[in-house]
């Protein structure tokens, strides 16, 4: 299996330090070795690095954890194959473009027989079940919605309907973002805590390192971090249920009627 | 007016040597210091770095220089903007996905007044004409062969077509790869050169930096290098005519019924 994690913030926030813990679990902490990937939107536009090495032997990783890229929405992946083999086209996350913004999609888990018919629109360059069930999801919001972008509850609920959909060939814990938003849908793991006014010290669970939020931020920073498995051990996570879908903007999760 | 690299070659070969060159014409030996990118081939995947920051100033562009990444197919764009403000989502090159394959674009030059109707398949992030004209060609490829790749003859033809096109509008220097070939069209400038055995010892015009690719090869590989002005002084560099376009396979221009 693989493992997750997402930011979503309301000012650009670099994500060094909960980087630096997940990292880690790329071959050190963990066994997930098999690529990993992250993608950080600036403004329209997405910075996206993968690479088929894992996360603790990899250069661009490296630089990631020393160059504070600024973003309200990152997602990232440490991959662990259980479908389609170890190869740079397999890595998440994946980037396609949908009513002129880009869409930026991993998952954790594993789908079975999950072969939904594609039109032609979005097809997968890769093997795996996820880059299919990304191309799928697009497919159908540009079938329900045409060429207009819908408003957000309309999104949500199509989104809600979709996930449901696929999370019946099996695990489908996904993030997804279009920069503005970042939807994460709970199959099994998922966990989210904001950081906001007071910050504390958080402590990485994978690295002796810790960092006093209150000395890098300001009173109006608000970061909301969502991840399979926590990555602090004095913070307090919040546990998805499962079947859960939320939406985080401005670093908190937002109620979508 | 922006600058153009691109390598074809029949082995995965890093582009350390010619990227030093290049990234110093970002905001050193040049003025183009309005963002660059990169994307690199890696069978069916693709490792894409942009930046806004000038080449000269990115630790990105330092990590490409010192990171030996291996591709048989390589396309880089240092921008000095004249369409489009200076953001990540409108530097080049810009990726998108057709016929289940990546597609990797850049272009220098300016289109006047180029407003294709685009039936939405394909929509522009930013606001650079370059990106519109990648969007009209995909869509165009996709509206003339359906869902079934054509086969290369038919694709070239096609391409050339539209291109004319294209350069109807003002300047359309460009490089387009799908992975396998490297469509390279000339308006005003363009040149490339090919190195296989005997190697030489080539030496950079913009640096004081020489390498002898005799000792970094075999006898059996072959590498084009297409740019838009030429990178070293003690080569051979063939220039395009205008209005050329050429499909370079395997490290040499191949001549396409």
């Amino acid at each position: 299996m693989c493992q997750l994690l997402a930011m979503n913030c309301n000012v650009p926030t670099d994500i060094v330090f909960s980087f630096t813990g997940f990292a880690h679990r790329g071959g050190r902490t963990d066994t997930h070795h098999d690529g990993w990937g992250i993608a950080f939107f600036e403004g329209a536009g997405v910075r996206h690095f993968v690479d088929h090495q894992a996360a603790i032997a990899s250069p661009i990783a490296e630089l990631i954890k020393r160059y504070p890229i600024k973003s309200t929405n990152v997602i990232a992946h440490i991959r662990k194959a259980t479908q389609g083999h170890v190869a740079l086209e397999n890595c998440h996350p994946f980037v396609r473009e949908l009513w002129g913004r880009y869409w930026v999609f991993a998952h954790n888990g594993d789908l079975k027989e999950f072969t939904p018919q594609l039109d032609g629109a979005f097809r997968p360059v890769g093997s795996t079940d996820s880059e299919h069930a990304f191309c799928f999801l697009l497919q159908e919001l540009r079938r329900r919605f045409g060429d207009t972008p819908p408003a957000l509850p309309a999104l949500r609920a199509a989104l809600g309907e979709l996930v449901r959909q696929i999370s019946d060939f099996g695990t489908f814990n996904m993030m997804l973002s279009d920069g503005t938003a970042l939807f994460a849908h709970c199959s099994t793991k998922l966990s989210y805590v904001v950081r906001q006014y007071p910050f504390v010290t958080a402590r990485l669970s994978d690295e002796d390192l810790s960092v006093d939020f209150s000395q890098v931020t300001t009173p109006n920073d608000r970061v909301a971090i969502i991840v399979t498995e926590p990555l602090t051990t004095n913070e307090t996570w919040t546990a998805f249920a499962p079947g859960e879908l939320l939406v985080f903007i401005d670093g908190s999760p937002v109620p979508v009627a």
